[in-house]
């Protein structure tokens, strides 16, 4: 409890650095405004732009040493590799067919790694960095900010514990409207999600569906085996997917249904899940974050709060404020940093150290895998196994 | 406005026959209730059960003169057919897989028909009912209860007009819950539902998932071309599909995705649509029945209230309360009644007098053919055209 | 369970009669609907108009035979009292104002009384009333609908068994829009509402407080001892209040808070409570009647829904339909219809017969008292005990 | 837009200083994640409690340099005047009934406050302080966390803009449940909240009932001239109310209602309003703060959203995130802050420098003359004008 608000006796901040997010970008002040949050680390160094005098701006504004502001994420990775109080972890915002190179260098220099997520643009850097972090068991995070509030947390914990019986049938969905009507005039955003080279092999699907998905997995604690896919294009002049349908089956049993749309009007960050067990039925929204619904068989249906007295264990872990005084999205990923700070503080035992699992560089390489299988399998019409052989 | 409390002045009332429906029936004296509610029906003649003690014991208690309190459906046609006054329309509420034979002798004996839905157990049957009927337009009307609610048909009314500009996506979902912990208690209904033999060639899909179908077809006016459906058995030692997927094509370019369920725990009677255009989604779901949500591009969502000035007009010919004094199953059931009436007695001009279309033979036909088309893609795990070749 | 679609084995129906619901009226027609929907009687007598023609017309329409379609009730009266076979209850539908002579009428002919709330018009003659019901024990009920919904009835049991704990505070309201804008536009129901002479000595709170008043003794089982009100005008040109609010004690120890508006945009039918006790507290909205909301002391909130198994006996004394199927306000009164044939049936033991009490002469005249306290104390901008000395 | 994820580029931060707020405090340091989320102040003095050790532990824990970390707030007052670069806020989160002292020297000094609210415990104090400010305009601010949700603001414009005509009725409630079963349990924060000593004239009134009473002014625009108040003891063994009615007159013709209550099983943090007018009804409820609802005169109702393209101009200087990301309590704690950072910047210009006005030491009094003018018409049973003569 009080996991944000708990900032006496004081905490050790642990040094962190960015790659990416300078002037311009959207989520990366998001991520700095959730790292304030946090409490837990102080931004030190960065590179904050593919162009050096508009990533010094951003330390400048940011309050770096300008010893530590660097015009170049190398020039940064090299100069941590070689201090006496080098950054504790690098977290990567930048866009996200430019993950792979810098975090392979940091983990290269051994120093852990934060990114955003997907990981990487395609399967084969994703590989490539989910058999680096393996070496050594290195430290690489991805956030998956959903993950990160409390009631998600809880229903993980109900499943667990069997509350609903048997998980029978996983439906998420994620659903916007920012594409919807003309992907012109998405600017920037729209251009390089709608575009194969920068986005990845998929569009809806790698850039909001792989949450969805992975909710899907982290929830049930069990594993896609199987995938039908149908990748849409409602849109004209998109050069992706911008609407999806995946069916999936689990490796517990389960069946699964996930839909995903960047072109749905009347939704705004429509994430959302329903868990159907044997007993009863476990409902989240991401826009109504603080509760979570259990309908039931043939009674009443509760209706559990965040911050109240039966909330579990897990949802307890990241809660700050009392039931009725709302928390939310950068509480979330607030939450999540806070994650991600305590298991660094634990060195090699980073795994057993968080609440519930952060997801590490094989998390990220099965949302990335998501997207090649579910290409495959909308063009097959068909069933593929997951992943691919 | 006003449609089932306006009794004055008098509107004169048609003579109706029912076959099936005796003690015993749980859905048969839901249409009784809504027939009365209605007020354009008097109930005289009928054959309520198999066994005519049975059905002579159903027809006393309804008030039947002994001379039209028949203990055999086929005495009742014949019947029917020698009177100066015979009844206008009969109504068929037998178990689903006895629908075919009245319906096809009433037919014969040129007596509208009106039977709950599904039309008939098989396809072959439907096809010879939706041929016998078309052969002079003879009035064959299926009781798809769902599209005599008012926002449902205010919904139709939008979309045509396009409120929400193209429709992209249809996502309809029907689910319950009481075959979720174990059929053995779920005595004949189960049984019966269960049974290939008597429920047709699906369970879940061919019980409900039918309607949703239709609420996707009637809502969008567009028509399904193919469709991939999973035919799931999540529970134990029931003979059919429980829960299904199954996505769609339409003719206007929408895809769709239907999902429906026996066995969801915490689902009483949850069926809903969204439908998702270019510039808006309209969602229903008929616990709540009395709203439709308009949620739209970067505005705010519109709650639309049965009764209210904004209603359309196709919303306002099926509404008796004003806003505020709830409406809700019985009402639209007796909706449907209305329509029916209102379509009797525009004899042959039958398809033209109500304000939205009725369910006709070839309608029902299509509710039966889903079930084929469903059972032959899942066991090929395939795309099928639909209605199949 | 399945109170009004109970039709197999036959119940009798009881032979009623009605005064006032003619051409015009707008609630009547409503009633005639329940009555339909409820299958317990048989409207067979009537005098339906101050107006002979138009009542005859009324009559006429709803299929009575001439000889008891009578021009006046005071003839309808003496007729029925030398039958063989007089109408075994009468129903009040006349307007508010012309509640008094027919109710008196036949209570004095001995012929059971229906009578639509307020029972009368002022305080002298509601306890007149009360007085000629008393003497001997006679059948008058009163209807307050709303207390005919199941999950009203629901919250009244988990009171009386203790699940909130203690009350203490009862906060109940009633809001429509209807005078909001421009009382001119509102013809004769506007009219006669806003007219001392007709509408008896208050507007909002006789109209509607009324019923919120009667819920909340109903529900508790506590009596208001002593009120404040403030009787308002907000609305230029209507002659009596528009809106209320009235502070209430109770002989429990319970607080209470009223709130009746006819004059507040946005709100169609808008009765509402809330029981706080010392464990939790219970809540419930006519507009969405299926369901009972019980939020508990830091714990997951209980929503309740009609039909379920959880339902307590009273509840379960007035559902017709499985949960799901949703039930609303045509249901509610015919509930009350079913009551009050179940208790007609049971004669001298009426008041035992039902699963909640009845609204009679007694409960009728208090709803017509509260007008007078309030008035009194709104003059005097001070607490008044209620009922008066 | 992006009010709290603005950081480049880099804005200044002021230096602020707290009184108050050392282990054990439960607000305090929410207010520090607030000022971090921010980004507008560094805190850089503080005297964090009367025990000098507690306090000094709190600075260092918050980084303070020991310089600055004093450990008496008078020494903290007359250090920071002797300073070249003093404090440009101080910031006071002591216990209610000691806000009067630091607040009272820190004016004194020149320096500007932000008081939390109640601005002081007592009318002769809290009139000390609106003196002491008013004499040279100095900036004191109190912190009516609930005006800092941008929909709150949103219903503010949109009020002003006339979208509901013409304000009649407003009712506001703020109900919590942490009192209603044994007020014994609830340690130091029960103990001086039922203390008239410390917590003021009275409890649920002074504790949450005037945040209520200051939305209804800010809202409306509208001040209340007179009130007619019920102080209840629904729990034994509180010293003050812990329950309570206010019925109240506005100087625009409005009435009003307030319902507040610290013993409301069920009820977290449920403060609400409804603004009723002539063509429609604002409703908004700070567990559910994203929303904002317009009901209106027969037609569909309106869900506002924060952050959607129709927010009024005043909504939008407060959104950092974009609808659908939801923000919560700390972002509106955040918005207030972030006001008054932009108000101490603009120096004598102040109060013109903000989006919405802030509540100053003159709206911070009649927060505290309202507690003293309901317990005087509580105890008259009586309407007393407000404030008093």
């Amino acid at each position: 409890m009080r996991e944000l608000v708990a900032d006496i006796p004081r905490r050790r901040r642990l040094r962190a650095g960015m790659v990416g997010g300078g002037r311009g970008s959207f989520f990366a002040p998001v991520h700095r405004a959730a790292l304030r949050l946090s409490n837990r680390f102080d931004l030190v160094a960065g590179a904050f732009s593919s162009d050096p005098a508009t990533g010094r701006e951003a330390g400048a504004a940011l309050g770096l040493a300008p010893a530590r502001n660097h015009g170049d994420f190398r020039a940064f990775a090299e100069d941590e590799a070689g201090r006496a109080d080098p950054v504790e972890v690098v977290i990567v915002v930048t866009p996200n067919h430019l993950h792979f190179e810098p975090c392979r260098q940091f983990l290269a220099a051994g120093i852990p790694v934060i990114c955003d997520k997907p990981l990487a643009a395609t399967a084969a850097e994703a590989r490539t960095l989910a058999r680096l972090a393996a070496a050594d068991d290195r430290f690489l995070a991805v956030t998956y900010t959903y993950t990160g509030y409390p009631m998600v947390r809880d229903a993980r914990a109900r499943i667990r514990e069997g509350e609903i019986g048997e998980v029978r049938f996983v439906a998420v969905e994620y659903l916007l409207e920012w594409l919807a009507d003309d992907p012109a005039r998405l600017g920037k955003g729209g251009v390089w999600r709608g575009d194969p080279a920068r986005a990845g092999a998929t569009g809806a699907l790698g850039d909001v569906g792989t949450h969805a998905f992975h909710l899907a997995e982290f929830l049930t604690g069990q594993r896609c085996t199987a995938l039908a896919a149908r990748l849409l294009s409602t849109v004209a002049g998109f050069g992706l997917d911008d609407t999806d349908v995946v069916q999936m089956e689990f490796d517990g049993g389960a069946h699964g249904l996930l839909w995903a749309s960047l072109a749905a009007p009347g939704h705004r960050n429509g994430l959302r899940f329903r868990i159907v067990g044997s007993r009863g039925t476990l409902e989240w929204q991401q826009e109504a974050p603080e509760t979570l619904r259990l309908s039931r068989l043939n009674a009443a249906d509760l209706v559990y709060r965040r911050g109240q007295a039966d909330n579990t264990p897990d949802a307890r872990t990241a809660i700050s404020l009392p039931a009725g005084n709302p928390e939310a999205y950068l509480e979330a990923l607030a939450n999540l940093y806070c994650d991600c700070a305590t298991a660094l503080e634990a060195g090699r035992d980073w795994r057993r150290a968080t609440p519930v699992p952060l997801a590490d560089a094989a998390e990220g390489l099965r949302g990335v895998l998501l997207s090649e299988a579910a290409v495959a399998s909308s063009r097959a019409r068909a069933w593929v196994p997951f992943p691919a052989g």
